[in-house]
């Protein structure tokens, strides 16, 4: 049994969904486990992580839409010095995950065919943002 | 320290919590780890897993209403190609969780006496959906 | 590789975001394991777990008011026998989390500057609460 731990960076433009799917897999496969279990976690509060749909760009459209009049930017909120967008982007992170553990079977992650891994962008200005990674198997 | 791996098959009705604990347990019991880590993971992104209270059948109609009117089926969805049921299916698996893990300790899962292991199914037909599970421990 | 676990258990004096960041490094530094996966799971559905902020206490405050909002304590709940406050909890746990895995790194979780690790009471009264706690590693 061995691990591995990694950060991955990924550059957002603003706010939505981007996927990250692919640099997960490349990393997975450079560690060579092919059975075991592999965690993101994402190291902020105003971005978050989602497992969705990686078929239909207009299903993700509906998904931030819905999240964006969920916890809309509003003028009721206590918090406001890190401009309108920093406290609904708290409660969308807080809605949706900071962190995904999934399985690594037969030599590769157990997403199901429609699953892609995104990072879920709230703030409105572009970000830096890290992934810390971990993957334990053999 | 060792690993196992398998895939749950869960038949739904359609909309609502199906419980399957009882499962879940049986197949950790067949691989003889008594302290350790359990990976669930739904490869599915029009359901979801929830851990909730498994002794009130009422609290779980509640909580299937309350979703049900928080991501409702509705006309203005851009993704409707699959049916009107599909989108908010979409949201309220975004909403609640793709995966769990759970510490395995004393010889079982650590789950408290009033949590049971639920796939919430959110489409309306019947469906086959497929859960994968690791565990690694001694 | 090595495992340990462990449970915290956590007074709350009601509503509200309790940090216990301290109490999980404490403990994983006592187990020594400076690489690894370490896990906290919730023994219960009335509470929850919630990474955050943990610099505003403004922004606490507006996610505590948001979450008593998006499920609020009303009358139309058909689970009302053990209070009005039971079911809007069981409602906000189901929207938050049960559990986290983070990565061990360097010698100590991989959280961000900004990120403090809760427990998120939705009760009214006192609780006692219970941390099921899992690492694995080296």
């Amino acid at each position: 049994m061995q691990q591995f731990t990694t950060q991955l960076t990924i550059e957002t433009p603003g706010q939505g969904l981007h996927e990250f799917t692919m640099g997960v897999e490349r990393w997975l496969g450079d560690t060579g486990v092919g059975q075991g279990l592999l965690t993101l976690f994402v190291r902020h509060t105003s971005c978050s992580l989602l497992i969705q749909e990686n078929a239909a760009p207009s299903a993700r459209r509906d998904l931030e839409r819905y999240f964006s009049e969920l916890a809309p930017e509003a003028s009721h909120y206590e918090h406001d010095d890190e401009g309108p967008d920093d406290m609904p982007a708290h409660l969308r992170a807080a809605l949706t995950q900071t962190h995904f553990s999934i399985p690594v079977m037969d030599g590769g992650l157990a997403l199901g065919t429609w699953q892609g891994i995104y990072l879920f962008e709230h703030r409105t200005a572009p970000h830096r943002r890290t992934v810390a990674c971990h993957v334990m198997g053999e």
